[in-house]
């Protein structure tokens, strides 16, 4: 590549409250709690767009965190994560208003068919004219499976081997099923669509029977670029095989590097381009017009942080009710798994340091397990470039400590310096959410990508 | 009541092309094959908001109209009713341009699970103000059971079994988890939500365990505007019990009288005021500034009604497929349940007509099932009144030959001549659409509702 490593800009939200900075909520300046206002979403997305963000990635869970402390009061009181919207319905209001912002849509595949989805994509990429990606989970909370009917939840990798026969089906819906020319408007002939130029996809397997056609005609992008958060071994190999984004988290890019080393060998070894999957870590930037200034905005939005529901959300991630220890004793592997990847995370990226459930606390405070970069423009540029080349990632996965507030922050302060140094473009490289990533004119899968496989069953019975 | 009776408009519309008027997409004016832009349903939203209507209700399948000739191919050919979008997507878009428009969206909950509807109806209700209606139906195409995983469909009173308790589990995470004032917001105590205002709802039934709390603070209207539209004796019963607004189709007032009469006395049967039930009857209006302008419209839509795409429909609404019967020859009563039912709508309406498939086919083809009014303001304004006195409706479900072209032309031509007669009101009723329903104040449901029921469990853990 010739020129500077072009990096990737997200916004990180959830229709929720003080999302990944528990507390945070009580800021003077905080919005997040008018979450339930399209034009808290509306404003956002044109402010993301002006600074020339790729996308908003709009997480969810369909649960609440009820570890800690053995129950959800503590998630209540404290408003982690709860009350919680469903993430797809801001996104028309969001796509009216905006030309170019892609919209990174968190829906887990436990509780859905894969018929019914595909059309929700479908449709969303219609409205978006090509800018969405659907974020693939596979639901960690217990909460969730207990209200939705299973008993208790799925097996991890059982969830994942459903996951890769449901990520199937749907690449045959959005590829195989209609031809591009398929809806001809032929208001001469009559025939909307050439039956010829459609075919059932024929499915039989494991988990899912779909004989049928898509419901939808192609849209921009076909299927939605495709986004990945899992951190597992086995979350790992589904997005080596199936991320064209990746987002992760690490406290340092030292030890982040092995993980995204490691991301893009297994995605090579699925026989595609290690560059096809964009890695974004997740960073909370607390910025001003100096240096100073971004310190003393840090101070001011450290006073309202709050440890319980630091600890609320962490007991959500690991599984690890931390209330029953020593705030102040180091952690230390266990025998338990639970506890050896809750602990995992924060040992192995920063193994010099000594990690209570205090400190940990303390710096999921603002922006959650990701890391935090305070500083005026330059120096937060020259931390992102170092994450670039450290840790060989392609963005940021931009939390924020109150909203739109850090958003606003960093669109005012670094965004300027970032496309002075040539690493953030001025100019939309492209229509769609797919182009933003791989150039203009790759609006659909990669040819390395497993959904390309079935786009070469479409056209076969021309007439 | 004093004066003449309100009437309310909705407009029907579904997430494709030629909704109910089959070939009808080939009208130059037609702009109902740009379903995909989300500028067809803003412009549509602000035209019916200006012209008072009460709402848009948007209808809803998920599968394909595959039982006419046995297969798809007609369908598709036609573009009867596909492709076809989700219809919840394009809400907030137009939430986001209007202040007073309702939007009736249509789930089938055969396929959803309540736990995650609800928090999908509550965040539409939020985003809306308080604005959305769910139209409850139970799915009936085979070809959408087989591609959502089921072997065939649930038996039809079953699939109403599952829905009283569905309902139920939604009334109460609408009604009874969250207090009114449960989000505090006390920013000096720390406290976004006060756990004892929330509570779980600890439902275990025969089809659904949810066990938890709902996820989402209470909405403007808690539970959405319930809408229904089956016409079955399990469906009407089902709207006597639950429905605030009916949608029902029929030929003539004559034949619709009775089962307006057989559904309000049911409604009272459940202990509701029969007046809480709103019956919208299915029309479609062709008008102009003249009789004769009408007809002149009328005589031009007509030709490009698809017959064979009527008798597509025709198919998936009734499980018979006309295309082996002579399309001359009269319909009979038959043996079968499934033939019964599908003549019995034409033949008991209109006793004194013979209905060939060839007549249905007709009758079909400019607004689907419902009857067409032909004439200038005071001919479709007397007719509409006609209505309401002979068979004791609120209003109409207004399908569209073309769109936007056949609302563009009630808006311009009805509406002011109904404003006139005072039956259309010039201002709005109320912030919600339960109010324009009934009245301003009635932003909850009434409490004859059986959501109701469940608002007494609130407040009772007030501290």
């Amino acid at each position: 590549m010739t020129g500077p490593r072009r990096l990737h800009l997200n916004a990180f939200d959830m229709t929720c409250a003080g999302h990944q900075s528990p507390g945070l909520w009580r800021h003077p300046e905080d919005r997040s709690h008018t979450f339930h206002d399209l034009r808290y979403w509306t404003d956002l997305a044109q402010l993301l767009e002006r600074g020339g963000f790729t996308s908003l990635f709009v997480a969810d869970v369909v649960g609440l965190y009820d570890v800690y402390r053995d129950g959800p009061e503590p998630a209540i009181r404290d408003g982690v994560q709860v009350p919680v919207g469903d993430p797809t319905l801001a996104v028309s209001a969001m796509a009216a208003v905006t030309e170019r912002l892609g919209f990174g849509i968190t829906v887990s595949l436990t509780y859905e068919k894969p018929y019914a989805l595909a059309r929700r994509f479908s449709t969303l990429d219609h409205y978006t004219r090509g800018r969405v990606a659907w974020n693939v989970v596979t639901s960690y909370l217990e909460s969730a499976a207990r209200n939705l009917g299973l008993e208790k939840q799925v097996p991890h990798d059982r969830r994942y081997d459903v996951a890769d026969e449901f990520m199937e089906v749907a690449y045959q819906l959005w590829e195989a099923s209609w031809d591009d020319d398929a809806v001809l408007l032929d208001r001469e002939k009559g025939v909307y669509t050439d039956p010829a130029k459609v075919r059932p996809i024929g499915h039989r397997g494991e988990f899912f029977d779909v004989p049928g056609i898509g419901l939808t005609e192609p849209s921009p992008q076909r299927t939605p670029t495709i986004f990945q958060a899992g951190a597992s071994s086995r979350g790992t190999a589904f997005a080596a095989r199936h991320a064209e984004g990746v987002f992760v988290i690490s406290p340092t890019p030292e030890g982040l590097a092995p993980r995204v080393a490691e991301l893009r060998r297994q995605t090579t070894e699925q026989g595609r381009d290690p560059r096809s999957v964009k890695v974004f870590t997740m960073l909370t930037v607390v910025t001003g017009a100096t240096d100073e200034q971004a310190r003393e905005r840090y101070a001011d939005l450290s006073r309202y942080v709050s440890l319980e529901g630091a600890l609320t959300l962490y007991g959500g991630w690991s599984g690890l009710d931390l209330s029953t220890m020593d705030p102040d004793e180091p952690l230390r592997f266990a025998e338990t798994e639970a506890i050896r990847s809750a602990v995992e995370l924060f040992t192995t990226a920063d193994p010099d340091r000594e990690w209570t459930p205090r400190a940990i606390a303390e710096h999921i405070g603002i922006g959650g397990m990701g890391a935090v970069v305070v500083g005026g423009p330059e120096t937060v540029a020259d931390e992102m470039e170092r994450w670039a080349q450290v840790a060989d990632v392609d963005g940021f996965n931009l939390a924020y400590a109150i909203t739109p507030g850090t958003f606003t922050d960093v669109v005012e302060h670094v965004v300027p310096e970032l496309r002075r140094r040539g690493v953030l473009p001025t100019e939309p490289e492209g229509a769609t959410l797919r182009e933003h990533l791989y150039g203009a004119g790759q609006a659909r899968v990669r040819p390395d990508h497993p959904a390309a496989v079935h786009a070469s069953r479409r056209g076969a019975s021309d007439t």
